[in-house]
């Protein structure tokens, strides 16, 4: 850190008006630097709903814009700040836009700004319990209301803060896998007699794929279980799934329940595959990694019905929670699972956590940044009945969404109580291809909403719509019917 | 972000002293919560030599401090503000601290807690490259030029960035096997024909002891080779122990060197292990996580001699290079291999990235924070120039520390160029069991400087005492070196 102008650090004046006090108790001017991101913490978020929500740039043309940066000559701060700030603006899509109907990518709140500035202040190395004593204390209280508000027992739960959902889905297999086949622990995979297999829905987020690989399973291990019209996982075909794949020899270990997929915020019917895991001794994880926030509301709230019978369950606080990227997080209802997946010990480590469990030893990573606190602001600044509201009020804003289409002749394709609309036209179904494709690029060459396009249970493609910020309003609604519609007339 | 007062966005006044303008024209003031944590930037690394360096709270004693927030009642969010700060300031050993001498975790600088700032200000999505072409071709340069420091072609191989060093070992690992083993992609490890098996040095991290696990490998697919008396890998133990491995039908498929261990600093012989691997055609990461900063000193460059020859690197920012934590990062010498790895593909996903490469297909994460923001503007600030300084003035305080200590009569038990200095004193050692534990128990207790133990090579313990901060200097180390000797009187 560069020193900044010198002051008494007690008594410190904070007036708002500095000028009446021009001697040296006033507060010091920040560095230029910081005076530059000041201004763009209190312009951005007011300006941003005149902005294009997005950029078409292409990679030649992004690289170029770059190219002067060698690293030779040392930048002075405050101008590389500028010209970041610049760049951040012009050459990103906005995913804090009120019109950006993106990806589960949330507006941001000033607590989880304040939070991360905090965090990369002090710098808290979150391995050993010891080390950060309050920090790891923070996270784990942070951690246990949210259990609660799951229906997990707070006092006896394990949980712990991720990169993102897909560490957390990530420590979900690992920790089924090593409760289900100790025998691998030693032994490795090759070790367990039959193939341990896993089991997800056709509109499952596909983290699992990657994951599949990454454990030792192989592809060959992930089993997609079809989903009904509804797009929910079938439990029926799951029961015969893992009935026919046990009769092969096979080892079914594991069922993962979505609570509202990526593509059509579908919710899987967790009470009863809940049974259903149960019957065949298989350990249940519940991906609410968008949907989680849905527990917070009591009218939401029996959508995620069975979520409390689960194992583990992956939520993330950057997605419906509104703080920055990434803090994932992963409950798990047997204290020692993860323990038991990850547990390993060294010299170097400090000791002195007295009790406390160190999260080197129980997590995916070892040395890891402060994720917790960003969500503990924000927490404590709206309270969980705050929460709630900021719900509730994107839940509405998807109900008037679906509706809006519907007065204008769209066709909803999806079913949820989540604020994700998936819709087509018959406009654009007349001909051999939909033109869907062609109306999402138009819509975003227009650059006032950012909507995409997905394919929902292999079928024709659909328009997607999910209302990620809290910022999001009817205006902003009525925005996106009028390009919906403008696209269409321009694309048929 | 809560609105803060209105003013124009142009032609803001930038003058320093706000109290000649009254007018509309000024610089908004900051939230109050704003003004809190800016007053903290100034002050905290302005006093933090004389903060003590550490805490010992226990976990009941902490768990009473936070019993209060229930989360019930909303909080204002400068009270959260000024609490957590508090928290912060009281409760954590203060790894920014000049004379915390502990594990690899840096003071950061201003830079770094402005790219953080930034980042969680616009929350940039990198999953694909097209939601965030200005902060993906931002790290993409700046690892870029990285790798061309480290040795690697700039132009061809592939990086990325990580949670932190344990992430980016566990890719190196699974790029191997996916290299290594293309069977295993769709059939899972059990498929493949002999154990596959990798190697590392008794003194390595043991982020790989949980990465044999979590790949399915298993604790006995991790060999632990035995080290020299300088701790360094010894490479003929390690072509033994991989040619008895294949003749017992092993399928020997990856060695690691480390670059700087975590316990005493040693450097493996990165080009004779080079060497080994390639007679048997195993894969060779080096876990440089620490030590690869060393690559920017012409120096201390020679001691990393043969990194350039290996195939992939893992190399921490948030070390040695003074940027807040999670900053790890993943270099590769072969382009595709990460792809095979992690690809997939799915609907959901924006596609337009018109050929450049989407960060989810190739990488552990999914969803990923922009990592890089805070390491390009470290980078840009310092130059290449300014960082070889920073590294260098490191290495001397290390070189100086060691004849502080051998003027005070403390035998260095470790060889490195690096500044980490592994050391006890024959008085410690008189008695049947060392004294070196009480020792730093003494000196944590003093909390005027943090240094641990360490037991290296399994043999007695010893002090172990990194210089990890920028602002620590020859002051600093006499205080050290007092408090050590201080210590050894009251414990002998």
């Amino acid at each position: 850190m560069q020193p900044t102008t010198p002051k008494p650090a007690q008594n410190r004046d904070r007036r708002p008006d500095h000028g009446a006090d021009p001697g040296p108790a006033r507060s010091p001017a920040p560095t230029q630097a910081w005076q530059r991101v000041l201004e763009e913490i209190e312009r951005f978020p007011r300006e941003i709903r005149d902005l294009p929500v997005g950029t078409s740039i292409t990679p030649t043309a992004m690289r170029a814009e770059l190219a002067a940066y060698d690293f030779r000559e040392p930048l002075p701060l405050p101008r590389a700040v500028d010209e970041l700030v610049h760049l951040l603006r012009e050459r990103s899509v906005h995913v804090t836009h009120p019109r950006y109907f993106g990806l589960f990518n949330p507006s941001v709140r000033e607590a989880g700004v304040l939070g991360d500035t905090l965090t990369a202040l002090f710098n808290p190395q979150l391995a050993a319990w010891s080390h950060a004593p309050a920090v790891n204390e923070i996270e784990r209280l942070t951690l246990a209301r949210l259990a609660g508000v799951l229906g997990f027992d707070p006092a006896t739960c394990a949980a712990h803060f991720t990169s993102g959902g897909a560490e957390a889905n990530l420590t979900g297999v690992l920790v089924a896998l090593a409760d289900r086949f100790p025998e691998a622990t030693e032994d490795g995979l090759a070790a367990v007699a039959g193939r341990p297999t896993f089991y997800v829905s056709r509109e499952a987020h596909h983290s699992f794929a990657k994951i599949a690989r990454m454990t030792g399973l192989g592809d060959g291990g992930l089993r997609e279980v079809r989903v009904g019209k509804d797009l929910r996982l079938d439990p029926r075909a799951l029961d015969r799934a893992m009935a026919a794949d046990a009769r092969e020899g096979r080892r079914p270990f594991l069922v993962v329940a979505t609570a509202g997929t990526t593509g059509a915020g579908a919710i899987d019917p967790i009470e009863e595959i809940a049974t259903v895991a149960a019957a065949h001794g298989a350990w249940l994880h519940v991906d609410a990694a968008w949907g989680g926030a849905a527990a917070l509301s009591p009218r939401l709230r029996p959508a995620l019905a069975g979520i409390e019978r689960s194992d583990s369950v992956t939520w993330d606080a950057h997605k419906w929670l509104s703080v920055p990227m990434g803090a994932g997080m992963f409950f798990c209802r047997h204290p020692e699972a993860p323990t038991h997946a990850f547990g390993t010990a060294t010299t170097y480590m400090p000791d002195g956590s007295r009790g406390a469990l160190d999260p080197y030893a129980s997590t995916v990573q070892w040395s890891r940044r402060a994720t917790g606190l960003k969500v503990f602001l924000s927490l404590a600044e709206l309270g969980l009945d705050g929460y709630r509201e900021l719900i509730e009020h994107q839940a509405e804003m998807g109900d008037r969404l679906r509706a809006l289409l519907g007065e204008s002749g769209w066709q909803v394709v999806n079913d949820t109580p989540l604020p994700l609309v998936c819709s087509t036209h018959p406009a654009l179904e007349t001909g051999r291809r939909s033109q869907v494709g062609a109306l999402v690029a138009e819509v975003q060459r227009r650059n006032r909403v950012w909507v995409s396009k997905v394919v929902l249970n292999s079928g024709r493609p659909v328009v997607r719509a999910c209302i990620t910020s809290f910022r999001t309003d009817e205006a902003d609604l009525d925005v996106l019917v009028d390009e919906l519609d403008h696209a269409r007339e321009t694309v048929t």
